[in-house]
């Protein structure tokens, strides 16, 4: 296996440092295949600019928490060799995550993304980007198989990341058709609605995947933790999600670093099931009429019926907040470590890093 | 395993027909997933309308190849559960190209697709078809997990997906490089570059990936019978896609069954690489001019340099296939049967196909 004969950059313990370290020998790795396999120099170029452009420069939450979990599974310093598989299964999420927003970025016609234009606005690129999406899936399997065909539990990452990304594209189907940018349809919206979509599009791949990732490494074995996991890892994506829907509309510009948009966009957001679920006839025809209109007059109408006193969204989502953590720590309370062969403290570093933000 | 308990349709003997009374099976199990992770039921009609309306429809060739190359393998009738199997991965190509041609026709701007409209130009769709795309691409594993996962042979089935996915990828990330619509640079032609795009864009897909798959199927397990496989069928995979561009130019359309757009396309094809290479000083400025251009009195102009006494590719093509056949009949006729664990008549089978074909 090549991966014990590279050459890795020495740690600095900087966990972000180190694991941003570990992206150019992907890209080497993927690049020297295409020169390897005679592909022009102007399509390699272009690949690197693909994978550079769209794969580091996010949080890289879902990609350190690989290595997260599998630092607090095996108790102990990693070795080089296990870093760097860490690391490596990180940047596989991070790939699969540029492979989605690459996508959804022209599905929704978004203009920026992390500071810089969408890759499919890039002079050049347009529609192309659609087979660079591919391309970007395309490197998983390939980094998959160089480094851990060897492994008893390659066939189990495969299916992981196999069955992870078909739930991601049944949660972007199901947003797709509830929440059309350019079709208000409320009747569509509901919190069950809401539930299925964050699930499916946002929990399995940013929470599940990544610990179930590190438990596959480490060994972990019987389908309880994993069931175990899910059980957890599912309803602290949820209540991730609801609060991200919540700072959209409520959080500073300034503090969140950027100006939410769902009203304007129909989003099929935590905020306007609950205020649907709770409207007065004469509040619901006034959400039919300004929810998803591109007028700052509309929004400022929607956020006034959010706020009003019978729907109180912030009141809302302070008890949600605090029903979630009770019951989330209350699942982790339970784990029985012995049994399960898992750690609390890896739902419990989860947990902690979610709880109350505010950006 | 699932299969195994599976009601399967009656066979009639007619290949076409029985393979795609297969397909209402593989939408029922991919639905029902659906229906049981509590989709809604908007969301499971549209995945039934993605999987009806691109996937059968085509000349299925890669698909039927599957069954017709384990039937020759195995040298008798198959059983039930065996001819299922095969028309199963058969219709995982088809699912691939299914994947692929949704993606190419955006990326292209393509108007129809097999007599009608192009998926992304189905009033309602239009975008939401990446994600369409996607979800073909992922039908493929769920199918692969429900009916293989038990075989020895999964995890390489699995990987000849993957890779052979990534090499139609960077076919055709090379193939939209070289020849944008919008932008007519023949200095980026080269009948190498050619070469590079048929063998990747078309070849691993369309004639190696059925053969390997029937290959893993009847348990042909050493690497040298897959190189064997490789050696004989990405030629015959480059000489079939030099007849469809061939054809593209000199087939009567009643016989090809369309109008060719290649030289108004700008395409990379054979006619245009032999043509820039032989071409006179005078020529290649008018090819400059008049290559790729909307417009049908350049369209005559490039046909009647490619039909001129110095270029002459009716001639040369010709040659060509000569060539070809001959060649490749010479590789098969090495074929050590014995040594191998291949049948020469595996590949007899798909050059009589080939060979001499007029659309």
């Amino acid at each position: 296996m090549s991966s014990s004969t590279a050459t890795y950059p020495a740690r600095t313990g900087e966990s972000r440092k180190d694991f941003l370290a570990v992206f150019p020998l992907i890209v080497d790795e993927l690049l020297t295949y295409m020169k390897m396999e005679g592909m022009p120099q102007d399509a390699v170029k272009w690949y690197e600019d693909v994978l550079n452009h769209n794969t580091p420069g996010g949080k890289l939450n879902r990609g350190l928490s690989v290595v997260d979990t599998v630092k607090i599974l095996q108790d102990r310093e990693l070795t080089d060799d296990e870093y760097f598989k860490a690391a490596l299964l990180g940047w596989c999420i991070e790939l699969l995550q540029a492979y989605f927003l690459v996508a959804d970025d022209m599905m929704d016609q978004s203009i920026t993304r992390r500071g810089q234009p969408c890759w499919y606005r890039v002079p050049g690129v347009g529609n192309i980007a659609i087979n660079d999406a591919f391309m970007l899936e395309g490197a998983i399997y390939f980094l998959l198989k160089k480094h851990f065909r060897g492994e008893k539990y390659y066939v189990d990452l495969l299916e992981l990341f196999h069955d992870v990304t078909f739930q991601t594209e049944l949660g972007q189907l199901i947003d797709l058709i509830t929440a059309p940018e350019d079709n208000v349809d409320l009747s569509k919206f509901s919190l069950e609605k809401h539930h299925l979509i964050v699930v499916y599009k946002t929990a399995f791949y940013s929470f599940y995947l990544p610990v179930a990732l590190a438990m596959r490494m480490v060994g972990v074995s019987s389908d309880e933790a994993y069931e175990l996991a899910l059980s957890i890892l599912l309803p602290l994506g949820e209540y991730f999600q609801v609060q991200d829907d919540y700072l959209d509309c409520y959080a500073p510009p300034e503090v969140l670093g950027k100006i939410g948009t769902d009203i304007l966009d129909n989003k099929c957001s935590w905020n306007i099931n609950v205020a649907l679920k709770h409207a007065t006839e004469e509040q619901r025809k006034q959400l039919d009429e300004h929810y998803g209109r591109k007028s700052s007059s509309s929004e400022a109408i929607v956020k006034s019926i959010f706020s009003s006193s019978n729907i109180d969204i912030p009141t809302k989502f302070a008890a949600y907040e605090k029903e979630s953590y009770e019951r989330i720590m209350g699942e982790i309370n339970k784990v029985d470590e012995e049994k399960s062969g898992m750690k609390r403290e890896v739902f419990e570093e989860f947990l902690r890093k979610v709880y109350k933000r505010t950006k």
